[in-house]
């Protein structure tokens, strides 16, 4: 279970004022605490980044990289800003995310390839399908189209869609994630990665009870074959869950420090 | 996911005493606990009970069945405080435990089929195997020996042996107990049902920080099919995992309350 810390966000008020402000210290701050917390990666949202975008990307990839030599996950919907973002970093990047939305195959998918990267590919079209078959249909679909651009299955990163629980059948949403996630090892003779906006699931809780739903779901996650997750590096009940994924999944070599919050 | 309670153990120095000295307050209060915090069933953990067992074991029936309506579990290695338990309760009990050692299969599993109990499961001889596929052939062989007595599937609770995570091959045991579980739905045409002695996962290591182990593991085995769990039901974070799992496994209806530490 790789975690791919969710932290450097421009939704985020203070991050998002020290990016448009071109201030370095406040990102590159967070990017060692992540860093320093156990995440493998290190997400890097601008969102939708319509207005100067490509700049805005470029700048934030150099300025984190000069904080943490981590891979970078490049979290936005603007094909100029992940063009720019790609070329500024030092090794390839993982792209979030494609979909099976024309617009994201044509724009996003072919980045990927031009440039070999890692790509998260999102089982969704135009609306997100409550149920699971549905899901691993679009699943299929991303994946052959990522291998027909010369994308291997290994850096391809299924994203099976996590919605809230406390949301209209969410709990339905909960189950399907899971039943998607079995179904890999049947479906791709040679294996996907997968990961997932974990807060997602939590998302309309309260903020003190949201670590414990996610904490609640992601070993459920790992258990059906989940091979990383966007989540909260800040958090030290979260990291200290994920090293006991890895110890439990006999991924990692278990020291009773794993159980520890660091 | 069943939570039986774990507490109502001999070895527990102030409930020992009270059960040797026949004092019942003790007992029924933390009866009472178990119950109030969301058990499923009350273990009743005797141990060999070599002296006097018969006599203690109905003792504690008895005097738990004044406190709690709750299902019990009679946990004891001596067949005749074993049938002295099941005479005393009002409901069949699950019996915990038979084995497919000899004695096991000829002394305990009898009484699950003439008194119409439940009954658990363990899948072991001689030895306990470190890898899942012995594992599971135990699991087929102690159906089908219950089966040949009359006891349907879903009477039959599996429990494919937690071992310490920090012991050696621990981690290995810790892998094979998901596989065990992933197997079933294969192995049985009806469902068995399945449990497991949770805080086994953290034996050994610090006592602060055993609850965080078994936390990150039971959501791992409820995703591989687990249908209960013997655990700590004076943990408020072990029951609220208990009623996220239920949640998000869609088997209860989520309300956010789920996620409060009560």
């Amino acid at each position: 279970m790789k975690a791919i810390a969710e932290n450097i966000n421009v939704m985020n008020k203070s991050i998002g004022d020290a990016m448009q402000n071109r201030v370095a210290e406040p990102i590159q701050q967070l990017a060692k605490q992540c860093t320093d917390a156990g995440a493998n990666l290190l997400d890097i949202n601008l969102g939708p980044a319509r207005k100067g975008g490509a700049e805005l990307m470029e700048w934030v990839v150099q300025t984190v990289q000069e904080a943490s030599d981590l891979q970078l996950c490049l979290d936005t919907t603007n094909p100029e800003a992940m063009e720019a973002g790609i070329k500024a970093c030092k090794q390839p990047p993982l792209l979030n995310s494609f979909s099976a939305q024309p617009d994201k195959m044509e724009k996003i998918l072919p980045l990927a390839a031009k440039y070999d990267c890692e790509i998260i590919g999102l089982t969704m079209s135009t609306h997100i399908p409550i149920d699971a078959d549905e899901r691993i249909a679009i699943a299929y679909e991303l994946v052959a189209a990522a291998n027909a651009l010369g994308i291997s299955n290994s850096r391809i990163w299924i994203d099976p869609i996590i919605l809230p629980i406390g949301v209209e059948v969410g709990q339905a949403h909960a189950v399907a994630v899971q039943n998607v996630l079995k179904s890999f090892p049947e479906l791709f003779e040679e294996p996907v990665q997968s990961t997932c906006g974990l807060s997602n699931t939590s998302n309309g809780a309260p903020d003190e009870l949201r670590s414990s739903i996610e904490r609640a779901y992601l070993p459920m996650l790992a258990a059906c074959g989940m091979t990383s997750c966007i989540c909260n590096a800040k958090d030290p009940e979260m990291m200290r869950t994920i090293r006991l994924i890895n110890a439990l999944k006999n991924e990692s070599l278990y020291s009773v420090s794993d159980a520890e919050l660091k």
